[in-house]
């Protein structure tokens, strides 16, 4: 969330930093910004709104030739969306971006107002950029060390000084900031994502906490958080622009859901040896899972969703506890976490910073840990003790599916060895249910080749203000999922319930004609959720039944009925979730939203 | 859920039936009925709607002299509310007012039919009705006896014959129902709960599972499963009729959070001894706590959320895993439960279908159980292996205030004792936090003195559309009450988040003016609810904020803010719990709903 990217080089730098900008509008778009050196000064140009917004204004504004320059595009966290609020921050001899929170800086804010320096916005940004101009006497590195000795929070920053011309300053302290340079080394960029980037080059340097990044036409230098000089190794971004872009589809949303089958297939292969689950190359020793007397599985949003699924099947093969924490939940109420214990973090990004600190936590008090991650070379893949990498490939919009879907894979794979290890399957079995999972790819292809009836279904609920959706086990962990999914790009307000929950209060809510998306998909609960759904239907609610194939429900029971392709219990979850997704997408796209960029939020959460 | 009352004797028995409805109408109302014995025939009306209804197309009909009759409010399961649909259901030989489900009513209806045997209503109950016809050759118990051998599910029934003058007929499993008699044994009654008995009497007799009772003006004969006859305890009823009675309060709702002091005190000064939580009055061996390696807490609704909070202290002071699990939930995803596990079970009325289910699953696998239970003598109670009862006096309001309340105090009280058990507290604290929860009642009645400021922020949420709750670690826990609390009976749609959660989609739904909720009183959260609050805000929220006494927000962080008054940070939950009481009480009330009795809802529920 917040997206910065800087640039020195031969092209136009304006040019280049809002082509960067609109490859990291997915992680915050309420404002955005840029500074470049022009004309021996540094100008700096922001907007509330959209990159669209800045872009206008700079065309108003007339040519900015310059050829080094930094930006950023905005999700607001302290301080309403606004120009004023938007970065870069510019004071008298320092213009700053800022992905992250400084903690402290109200303190900061009043010590430096009480020295008769003024504020104009209401950001924690301008607080450290007013600090950092304060130490500054004509050495960078020194003020922003200086700085950054004060304040407490987390950050990626990127900095011009206006009388050090050409010359881009960055470092970051939990918060993500690559260096990128051109094939000839002749061009250098800073970026929070990879994308931003992708347009000119694939070589990159990953940046670690408190090292500072001095970008100049001549070259980069990288100075350690002990003020030491390094040499980084130069990485090569292993996807490319293509995967980047929408390729034809009219979501990135849409194409990653149809990107799905193969992303479970990148998955899981690499991890089945002779029919059997095997993470000997991702470096999982079986002693890890075997030790582990619970398993704690912690992480935010829709990657908890996936950990919720992940329970369910894990305790039901391997027979041992695992419990569910929101990350932001877990890292504050000091949770029985022992040694021996597992803790199983799962994020996309890899950056989530409620996920990172709730690792870190738990490696404080002993646990093991086990990362799936999708983003290579990431924070919490680069900390956790293991990590099992999700082959997703690169995930632009900001609500995550082939994550999700590559996140299911990874735990039922980690269930089944779990369950074999513990003894509490054969080896037949797990050969049977890995079979299963080795073909769920391919039958998801062939549903997501005809989603007619999910179109049908999603126009029926299209006008909604609200609707529930309700399940029971395994089915209700994916109801979870699929109510966030629709709420976070339609605006509808849905909300998950336990469907024997209903009548203990939400039941008042049902009434003529308000939606209820039912998952009757587990059998072993069937009969009871249709009790439940008969419920929702004696007060008039719209039902559309998600049921396995061959269910048929008369129309007292449902009104729409979508059902799975013909598959086995162990994969119906990665059908179940699929279904859900394609209803979020075509009920958002019939509302006419901004569906890869829904309003307020922003991909890879780097702030708690 | 769904009310039955039955009565014989020589008053007027329609008059008896419709007062006794109306004292159960918190247990369903969406339809109601009555059949009585009427000039040697038995006539039935019902009429879909509340007892008023009811009681119009009585007065249209003209008088019904009867001395006996049986009577039913419904609460929907099968088939929509309606006339037909309502109770009792009457055949050609008998009428039956059922409370509960019969899981293979289909079964039943199919084979009757084919028969010849037609069926009027959708619901569950006329297939027994005729089931019990079909078998009836005028011995009653042999054809109740028959007809419950055939069908599953669970029930509490009332029946009357026709040719069997002035006697009913009572049987249940899983679902209560009390037989009750005058002082001089000249009338006698069968119903779900006492309080529809109260005017006319105290005693009563439980009917065990499976047991019939066979209740004419001569007497009540009880018979046992294996057909003997059985001699049954005749208990006095421990509240009166005032006690469920508004007692000049406008709701019972409002009287019952204003009887909580009272309810505190007297469910917490039984169970202190030397200035120490001391269960041994309750028979809960301190080998129970002291040898539990792990606690699961089960429940269903507000119970459930009772629980959370009892998980965040229980996990505090003593250090102890405990799991919460809806019950619904738990029976059926075959939990982990060890021998030597304490499982606890919280119900106010004893009674709930699933609850009693999780309970004796529990029991099953070898743990050992302890309810948290009000109504004495219930289900739940007496199968538990032990019980620590809750004084909350009879709650009649079908959203629970009171019970909740007490609830809290006992898993605080026994919190404490764990840790004392455990060694993870000393005496000395032990005291302080036992004296803290002492004068806790008394708090509570100083801050219920002026409610003005709660009022206030009622009225400014009263006309949203939709609420968002938001809190951290035990806020969270007890925001999640407070919204279902404001949920289900204002029939605003709210929901509550994990504060750190919201970024990751729902975030998306906050505009201009959408209320939230924001729980920030836990003392060590407090700075990170408040970076959410900012969140929130700067995306247009209108927030009230629930606030420890003496911590002040700008208005750029909070419109309104609610405080505590002063107490410690152990017993801030149940000043912040009756805020969001007061709050859902006065929002309903703005909104002019029928606060007691809130659409679709009904206490006590006894179905699954």
């Amino acid at each position: 969330m917040c997206g910065i990217v800087g640039y020195v080089g031969a092209r136009n730098a304006t040019e280049v930093l809002i082509e960067g900008l609109r490859m990291l509008e997915y992680r915050g778009y309420d404002s955005a910004g840029i500074s470049v050196f022009n004309n021996n000064t540094v100008k700096t140009v922001k907007s509330l709104g959209k990159i669209d917004r800045l872009e206008q204004k700079l065309e108003e504004i007339g040519p900015l030739p310059a050829t080094c320059g930094i930006g950023h595009t905005r999700w607001a966290t302290h301080g309403m969306p606004s120009d004023i609020n938007a970065h870069p921050h510019a004071t008298e001899k320092v213009s700053v971006v800022h992905n992250g929170i400084i903690e402290n800086y109200l303190e900061i804010r009043k010590e430096l107002m009480d020295k008769g320096i003024s504020f104009v916005s209401q950001t924690d940004t301008e607080s450290l950029a007013r600090l950092i101009d304060s130490l500054y006497d004509g050495d960078p590195v020194a003020a922003i060390r200086g700085a950054l000795a004060r304040v407490k929070g987390a950050y990626a920053l990127g900095m011009v000084f206006y009388d050090k011309k050409d010359v881009i300053y960055a470092v970051r302290k939990d918060n993500p900031l690559i260096v990128a340079q051109s094939e000839d080394a002749g061009e250098f960029f800073i970026a929070s994502d990879i994308p931003a980037v992708l347009a000119y080059t694939k070589r990159y340097y990953v940046l670690e906490e408190g090292e500072i990044a001095v970008l100049a036409k001549g070259g980069v230098t990288f100075i350690a958080p002990d003020g030491s000089l390094l040499q980084k190794p130069l990485l090569t971004a292993a996807f490319t622009l293509e995967q980047a872009q929408k390729g034809g589809y009219e979501h990135f949303m849409l194409k990653e859901i149809y990107e799905q089958p193969k992303a479970l297939q990148n998955t899981i292969t690499p991890r089945v040896k002779n029919g059997l689950p095997n993470f000997s190359s991702d470096n999982v020793p079986d002693e890890l899972l075997k030790n582990a007397k619970a398993i704690h599985i912690t992480a935010c949003g829709t990657a908890m969703h996936a950990g919720l699924v992940g329970k369910s099947v894990m305790e039901r093969l391997a027979r041992v506890p695992v419990n569910v924490d929101i990350a932001s939940e877990f890292r504050y109420r000091d949770p029985l976490v022992n040694e021996g214990d597992l803790v199983i973090i799962i994020s996309q990004s890899g950056e989530t910073a409620d996920t990172l600190a709730a690792l870190r936590l738990a490696k404080n008090k002993g646990a093991k840990t086990l990362a799936i991650v999708n983003v290579v070379g990431s924070s919490i893949a680069r900390e956790a003790d293991c990590v099992v990498y999700t082959h997703a490939g690169v995930e632009i919009a900001v609500a995550s599916t082939k994550a999700y879907m590559v996140q299911l894979s990874v735990l039922h794979l980690l269930a089944v060895r779990l369950g074999l290890l513990k003894g509490m399957i054969d080896e037949a079995e797990g050969k049977r249910l890995v079979s299963l999972l080795g073909a769920v790819g391919e039958t998801l292809e062939q549903m997501l080749s005809d989603t007619s009836l999910v179109q049908a279904a999603a126009q029926h609920i299209v006008q909604a203000p609200d609707i529930f959706f309700i399940g029971r086990g395994r089915d209700y962990y994916l109801s979870m999922e699929g109510a966030l999914k629709l709420k976070e790009i339609s605006y509808i307000h849905c909300e998950a319930y336990a469907a024997g929950e209903l009548k203990h209060g939400t039941l008042s809510l049902i009434t003529d004609g308000v939606p209820v998306i039912a998952l009757a998909v587990e059998p072993k609960l069937f009969e009871k959720t249709i009790s439940n759904i008969k419920e929702v239907k004696a007060r008039g609610a719209y039902v559309v039944a998600v049921l396995s194939k061959g269910v048929m429900l008369d129309d007292q029971t449902a009104d729409t009925s979508i059902h799975l392709p013909e598959c086995d219990e162990f994969t119906q979850p990665f059908l179940t979730a699929a279904i859900l997704q394609l209803l979020a997408y075509y009920t958002a796209k019939g509302k006419g939203l901004d569906i890869d960029k829904p309003r307020n939020l922003a991909k890879s959460v780097t702030v708690e």
